[in-house]
């Protein structure tokens, strides 16, 4: 049992935490910190935290567990904030979609706390956003990647592991290095190139016309460039080693095939194709997560 | 009315229009001709075509309308093989996903005859293929573009027009390099770069990794890397200049966000993901095509 849980960063992913261990009656209070007053008056008044503080040192002021959901550009800050405020006995955990960054922001704001820290991710998200996007089922059957510390005790991981379960999460591990290489790879490579894909035709003079006859390829190869450029400028910064190598892997591809292409080279393209249709036709996208972020 | 329409390809786009002719009630009889003899047996039962003909200028002989909906890469032997065998009175239209290319295709096979050759694109398509995937209903409220050539006689461009509509279509025309330009955008690109991503993630050691933890944006982003390869490679090569400079553009757009991002340049990417966000937040695609190929 949970007997104070602090919150900082009360949206969908803080939120459905909050929810997810109430409803399964692992915790006793939570205070929640935001930004914005009016979001942590709605979550007040949903139920999804029990208090408001007015700042991230109050909200963790006899916590034995905190959860950092807030922007990976915004982790450094947070903290920084709450290093010197929190019990002997806290475990932290948090929600950065980006993991070498957040760890490197802990080391530096925690000191020789950092023990305390457990890294995670969970891969849960939603069209919505804010307290009222909360819901208790948001991580029911998602995966929730540890990153953990060398510094973390077993029993500490064991916790927050225990925790995210409670939350109806599945829970893996592995190395910091190597969950933010794959991420950069299937997640945040394809957010980019959506992006530049928009971007690129949005900015011509017939864009218009191009948007009128784009398709339902189109449509689902696009889909993730409606996501926040705020989010996702943090997490390609957050994880800037890592992207760039993706980005330079993958401009390398395209330019093969522009070579290919310009030599009239339809071996090469046709063998790159056909490996390409068959691992996409081979993988089974409902053996794996709902949503990455 | 149609009294002797001739299919070359009957697959899922020939054997519609088939279909979708007869539905209406305007063709007396279908010849179809293809390179498989089990595909045009099946048509035969199925009652898509009426007639099997051994070869393409035997399917031609004698009709008065004339479909060829092979792929773009089986256009300029198609065109050249029938040239001598065709009617006076002929019509005769396509259905390939390029246009310029088979254009050039057409004018080499028909010679002095081209002006009996009014050229469309139906975006249409369909996870199935063959003639056994045919349907009457398959072009209904889907968009059919005509390139007319300036050799087509307005009232043969009208009855192209009206053999399409009777199908179901909507028919819009444009030039055939405003139309290759505008699919090279919002159609081949997109293909391009959907099979480059999944090839370079397929083809590393850790790809069983990556294909397990990738999720809703990763299996959206490539949906269409699961199309065919064949098509794909010959709409590629049908389309090259217009699809060269599409992966000039779109690498170098890649190219500034690496920049970008090995600089932390935060403004030049949020300024981008802006600009995209909000460009596809607003487009619509229930507005658009169904089906893009």
């Amino acid at each position: 049992m949970i007997e104070r849980l602090a919150i900082l960063g009360v949206g969908l992913i803080g939120g459905s935490v909050a929810l997810a261990l109430k409803r399964a009656g692992q915790v006793r209070h939570v205070v929640g910190y935001g930004r914005s007053r009016a979001n942590l008056d709605e979550a007040l008044a949903l139920g999804v935290i029990d208090e408001i503080a007015d700042r991230p040192e109050s909200a963790v002021d006899g916590a034995d567990r905190v959860l950092l959901a807030v922007p990976v550009g915004a982790m450094a800050a947070t903290f920084a904030g709450i290093a010197d405020h929190l019990a002997a006995d806290v475990l932290i955990t948090d929600a950065g979609s980006t993991k070498q960054n957040v760890i490197a922001a802990a080391r530096a704001g925690l000191g020789a706390r950092i023990a305390r820290f457990v890294p995670a991710h969970p891969i849960a998200g939603a069209e919505r956003s804010g307290a009222s996007a909360a819901r208790a089922d948001l991580y029911d059957g998602r995966n929730v990647i540890l990153t953990p510390l060398p510094e973390n005790a077993l029993d500490d991981t064991a916790a927050i592991a225990g925790l995210w379960q409670v939350c109806g999460a599945q829970v893996a591990e592995m190395a910091a290095a190597e969950h933010d290489s794959i991420f950069a790879a299937v997640s945040h490579l394809p957010h980019l190139a959506a992006f530049a894909l928009v971007d690129e035709l949005a900015s011509r003079p017939q864009a218009g016309l191009f948007f009128r006859h784009a398709g339902s390829g189109f449509r689902d190869f696009t889909r993730i460039a409606g996501s926040s450029p705020e989010m996702w400028r943090d997490i390609a910064l957050a994880n800037r080693p890592a992207l760039t190598a993706e980005l330079d892997a993958y401009i390398a591809r395209l330019s093969a095939y522009r070579d290919a292409l310009a030599a009239g080279d339809a071996g090469t393209l046709m063998q790159s194709f056909t490996r390409a249709s068959l691992a996409r036709s081979r993988w089974q996208p409902g053996d794996t997560l709902e949503e990455d972020e």
